[in-house]
């Protein structure tokens, strides 16, 4: 059955009106906080604050570079590996990022940043981390959904994901107090249950019809290792960009990178192993290498040891490729969940080993690894918590990462529900995975008389 | 006709004299700065500057590689969308920015660092970037010719380029002292309108002839996006580089990074709503997603607020992709430019909508939003032009404006004249849009012998 | 004669045993330094450090990212150029650098940060930096063997690899005192007769059966321009990784900076100069582009001055270009060195000539240039070598280009004796630069049943 994917009006719709709602609740809502403001040298003054440097942009800045490096160019080309919809992958993803970096600033905002005095929002470049991070469990969610819904649904799963999880998150960072850095729980976990969840109330039954453009060509592949390359390499940034200044960040960057290394290794010995002649499976190496960054979200700020990150590498790269040998076929077949890209294996599954692996390294945190003043900092035990033990906050991470997954599947489900209306211009089983009912190919001058000439020769 | 694109003598000889006279003139002129010389440590005692990071490294270095990693990869892979010139469109760009920069540090030096003791020009980080930044104009020009001309001329054409850069932008900055931290009007508008002047004079009225080479194939069109999304991610680098610390750099960052959100919607809304079906243009989104970037090079230092960020690339967005629907042909058939990018649209429209933007924003600026001493330090009202009042700083940077276009147009007939002449080795119309003329492929071993059988299989 | 290639047992076997090695033998001797251990606050308290940026990660981290990225997509997108190989090429490079680091973090830490008190190594984040230097050295080598290996030779390879370098290195830095901030001579000059004793020891006299595949197609030559970029702006950071704080790190990046601009310009006018009609090979484009950076390694630190960076890179890129027109030929005919890559070019030359300006230009050092304590500081001239005269200096400079090459042919005529037993799995004759027998490419769901029909279409 030919499905209507007309968007000439729905995509500038709502592109249209949801940019100019932007624009009025930025207008009403978000100025620039005491850091980035004019005022700043008064502040420093007042403050006693010897040097520019002490400015929160000189800590953060090249982190909020290398992530904002992994929501575009590493999730987008991670995204290319389809040999039809390498442009739906890496120009959808550019889309719904761009607008849900500005819905993310204004709902943390309301939840973590409001000024109770002049009810605006302060925005420093903590805030455009934040946002970013928020951004990617949405991305995550796409992953799920890749080449199987138009950019208008997408646009709607991120409004819809971008308010979830600044609720989530709230619940989680502020009401539970739990310690999330790199985002184990609040990004992966949920952003992967969320999308699994949409993918399975948009089920298809018969998307076998388009089985001809579910893979790669070999250009395809190498594009998408650039995703992979770009997510592996800048992955420590992404964990220690919102740490503790200081030792937090820095000891957090060390176990991400000896958690990555780890799973590299394991991911190519289970895809050798799994295969005729031990080749390599190139859909493992894209993304399972990625699981050890995922897995130590959580507890990348303590003090897990070296050894310790190498072994959270180490399992999450068995599991995660694991999963793509046996589960994703088995969830296809008998949950009906389609998962174009995986993102059960890569996100989900790592993700709870992450919660998992952050509540037991907190409730075996001591003052004799931390020290008195280094156990308070990592685990900011002040103000209304200032008497929490380390049991207890075990206790409040293994609660954290109950809601995330709840937050998944109700979100999801909710969401699901309204991207199954047949307003949305989603594809036809048969004109899924290729994106040439949504995209034409670049010509510079006189565009539109040859388009039908060349395209995709 | 054919012609003669035989550079074999003229390409070397122009390489080797003008890299010889560089190591003559920087011998001559060229040493390090108090900062990046081995005295930096009694240099550091004399000042009492009380750490290492007080180095002005530590303050730009991260912008300085974000900005150099936007002029190799960013322009260089956002004109590989061409089927047949892609090496064409990031090697020459290759060749040309590694010229262009040792030639803007002696342009620049002589204006704006030449040590009056001395004679010398002392080079730290900034001038790195500022090198960059004036390498970025005659990049953009290029993009206007790509595909048209030889790397002779391209280095003809980056030789005066920088040349006349270095005496605009010692105009508008310091005797108009106009403020332009990300180079709306001294880059985007000059390299812009130089380009285009340049594209007049050479104009080919038969370049129909290669017309079935003016567009791309599908991985020539993702290459691109490599490019499109370098450039985006990194532009809140480029629009803080230079700009002041602290505050300075905050400010710019956030502004920059909003104004890009928001042109990515309103390019995909203008893209969807011009085709049949809502399909998206993907020279659109390659290029028109940039423009909120260019518009908020001038005022992105200044206190233009969040949601007045956002409208400035709203706008810019949705102007740039008009450009491309409507101007780009109608320059072609009745101007007789022929603009291979459409810089017109991505840097001259945007660029001059930034100086426009800097202008209003700078005349509108009080010292209750930027307080006295905040008033004083963004727009620097010190020493000569400590009485000036922020409107008429709004009349020079409009006078700036109109500087930059001039430069512009009078530099790109001057050069284009130059460059017409018939010994540069351009290519005949039909040999247009394929770099096969100038370039072979890779063969590791016995690289000659083979080269016609496998080329472009 | 066919060979086996499956390495169903061996690749796994060898990924888990040294994987779980790598876990035991962190778990003994890795532990977190001062600097990102929770008692960083004591220690500062202790030290009297008044703020957390003099944590040594706000000196290195940006620079340490960069580097990150020219490991794993510099050296993993330069090897993409080869028409069939280009997961081969990026694939196992992934592998074998996310060994090696770990393995680098142990050899480098017992030779150098070994606490003498507990036994332990404490780890921050130049031992990250150290290691993916370290693993450089077994990339270029990785270079000389592309396309004729089985990726449990090059565990192997990297095994012995980073072994042997971290050997070399202690002599050099530490018994000898040269100095080596980029590393010329320890790990490019190293790394590349590693390599090229190895593939001359696995010389394959029948290679010329796979000559149809060891050239390129035009989006392979594409994919490889990635790499060069990458590694070509990144390569200031890679000099001025470890360089000393402040003045240090700030000089070594202007010297890079100039030479690799200059290298740019005679590469071109070599390549240009030495094909009919001046058309430029890419192979050079993509490698001898990037001697300049190899050549300003040793010197990066010293006050060689910017025309002297010049004057080396101008040479360099010369030299490089010469080496791939006539000595990678003769080098095979002749020496029976097939060197896939041309990395005697691109790293043995430049690195060789790096060691030598090291050496004049220490031996040229003198007060009156470098100040008093700028010449302490610069060559450390302290403790055990505080009497040490440039000269004497330059002398131990010389030494140690020496060591590094002794080291490289004696351990790659080692390691390719042991590469050359018939139990890895390397590929026969015909096979070769065809990564088809170790990959298979990806599919997301039901990746087994389809793959023969949509393979490398």
């Amino acid at each position: 059955m030919a499905k209507n994917t007309n968007i000439r009006i729905s995509l500038p719709a709502v592109c249209f009106v949801w940019q100019i709602a932007m624009i009025i609740l930025f207008g009403v809502f978000i100025r620039y906080d005491e850091e980035s403001d004019t005022h700043w040298i008064e502040h420093r003054r007042k403050k006693n604050i010897s040097t520019n440097l002490e400015n929160d942009f000189y800590y953060r800045y090249p982190s909020f570079q290398d992530v904002h490096v992994m929501i575009f160019v590493g999730f987008g080309f991670l995204m290319t590996f389809l040999k039809r919809y390498s442009f739906g992958g890496v120009g959808f993803n550019f889309l719904i990022a761009a607008f849900g970096i500005q819905w993310a600033l204004l709902m943390q905002g309301w939840f973590h940043h409001l000024d109770e005095h002049d009810w605006k929002i302060k925005i420093g470049v903590e805030n455009l981390i934040n946002a970013d991070f928020c951004v990617a469990s949405c991305l995550i969610a796409y992953g799920a959904c890749l080449g199987k819904v138009s950019p208008v649904q997408l646009m709607v799963l991120t409004l819809f994901g971008v308010t979830l999880f600044a609720v989530e998150e709230y619940i989680i960072l502020e009401l539970l107090h739990a310690k999330d850095a790199g985002g184990s729980m609040v990004i992966h976990t949920f952003g992967a249950y969320y999308g699994l969840t949409i993918s399975w109330v948009l089920y298809r039954p018969l998307l076998s019809q388009s089985k001809h453009l579910q893979g790669s060509v070999y250009h395809s592949d190498v594009f998408a290792m650039i995703g992979t390359l770009f997510l592996w390499m800048y992955w420590p940034s992404f964990n220690s960009a919102i740490a503790d200044h200081g030792d937090g960040q820095h000891r957090a960057v060390i176990n991400t990178y000896l958690a990555l290394a780890s799973s590299v290794l394991t991911t190519f010995a289970i895809s050798s192993i799994s295969q005729n002649n031990g080749k390599l499976d190139m859909v493992h190496i894209q993304n399972a290498t990625l699981a050890g960054g995922v897995a130590m979200g959580t507890a990348s700020e303590f003090m897990i040891t070296p050894y310790g990150s190498l072994i959270v590498g180490f399992c999450s790269g068995i599991v995660s490729t694991f999963g793509y040998l046996f589960l994703t076929p088995f969830m296809e077949k008998t949950l009906k969940i389609q998962d174009t890209c995986g993102i059960h294996n890569l996100h989900a599954m790592p993700g709870v080993i992450g919660g998992i692996v952050g509540a037991i390294t907190a409730a075996s945190a001591s003052e004799s690894v931390y020290g008195q003043e280094g156990l308070i900092n990592t685990f900011d035990f002040k103000d209304a918590v200032a008497n929490r033990t380390v049991n207890i906050q075990g206790g409040y991470q293994a609660a954290a990462l109950f809601v995330a997954i709840a937050f998944g599947l109700v979100g999801g489900a909710l969401v699901g529900g309204i991207l199954k209306l047949p307003i949305w211009g989603d594809p036809a089983d048969v004109n899924c995975f290729d994106d040439d009912i949504f995209i034409v190919l670049s010509f510079c001058i006189n565009n539109v008389s040859t388009i039908k000439k060349w395209k995709k020769i």
